[in-house]
């Protein structure tokens, strides 16, 4: 039932969507609907946190792969998320987008739940980015929050414009300019000297620990 | 009648907007609405139009306002529409981020005239940079084209984020990052010197036609 919450609700919208629809879609009766959830804005805030729960988990999976250096686990999820575009034709943009520039001027209690989702994400690209800091890729000066904050912003805007031309070059071009932007942040200022072998550089691999274990020439090929 | 389509549609959205609550702002009978708009999907496309074109002159007097130099002249783009988000307290999103969030994937006319619009300020900021290009700020080798849809991507992302965080933050940082960008990529590519004074750079004025006049010292002070 959430599920199709949020299936509705990122094609659609909040005010698009009847309670008739999303109970029809479900094949339960609208008393169960009733019962389970009491309203329509009380069933669309569990939609949205658990849509904040299942990226929690992507980001979790995908932010803390200790075996890919940090700004390429930021890469590989927004690979994920195109991939996850394309497969619905780009039809369905973010739940936090949609609903953020609906309900959030409208309602206080739907603006503190979708802040919150998209701070619970910025935390995790941010612990990421300082990870990438400690490990010298990024310049100690830089701003992590504020980048994280800058990511996910931009990536929001790119969803959008994903919806509009019907087309992965809108997020191409955000994660082009993003992924472009934090290496120039440690290529300038970065005084630290990547401690891996040109080969694992090449590749973005990183053994867990930040260390490359020296592996036989037949396991390396 | 226009204007109040941008107000309504800007801070609720389209589903959420009845035509009853349009004409009663309007203090226009029923029948008006529907002798001059015929529906509210025309009406709603004219609405589009009309805030293309607004925002369309806007672009124009900023970004050809040849006696600031081609990035500052974003820059300044970018803090006017800030100082429009706070005078509305970040209530008002943007036309093109709400209804695009909101029917771009249910009707391919809104999805064309929403499209046509912010490839239009594209246009304009391309041109921007462009001229940019030829002065010598940004590298020959710089995508203008795809600098320009980031700037829009991100700039509507930072346009939600204003409305979530109910605060200029969002933009600032997006802003911020964008113009150090732009910085960034004539800084460590260009091989062109900036050919106005010290002072002329330090103030980001610039003569029109790219050349600064001689002036006595009293004009300069």
């Amino acid at each position: 039932m959430l599920r199709i919450g949020v299936a509705v609700f990122t094609e659609k919208g909040f005010h698009n969507t009847p309670v008739d629809e999303i109970v029809a879609a479900a094949g339960v009766p609208k008393g169960s609907f009733a019962y389970y959830f009491g309203s329509k804005d009380a069933y669309t805030v569990q939609v949205i946190e658990r849509y904040a729960e299942y990226f929690n988990k992507k980001l979790d999976r995908i932010l803390s792969d200790a075996t890919v250096e940090p700004i390429d686990r930021v890469k590989a999820f927004m690979d994920e998320a195109t991939a996850g575009m394309e497969r619905f034709q780009f039809r369905r943009g973010c739940l936090v987008g949609n609903l953020g520039q609906e309900l959030a001027a409208l309602d206080e209690t739907f603006r503190g739940v979708l802040l919150a989702t998209v701070q619970g994400w910025q935390a995790r690209v941010r612990a990421c980015l300082d990870e990438a800091q400690e490990m010298g890729q990024l310049s100690p000066s830089v701003d992590t929050d504020g980048l994280a904050r800058l990511f996910w912003y931009a990536w929001e805007g790119a969803v959008l414009g994903a919806k509009l031309e019907k087309s992965r070059a809108p997020l191409d071009a955000v994660s082009e300019a993003f992924i472009g932007q934090l290496r120039a942040l440690g290529n300038s200022t970065s005084r630290v000297e990547d401690p891996r072998p040109s080969k694992a550089r090449a590749t973005g691999k990183l053994a867990r620990g930040g260390h490359v274990p020296r592996l036989p020439k037949s396991a390396a090929a």
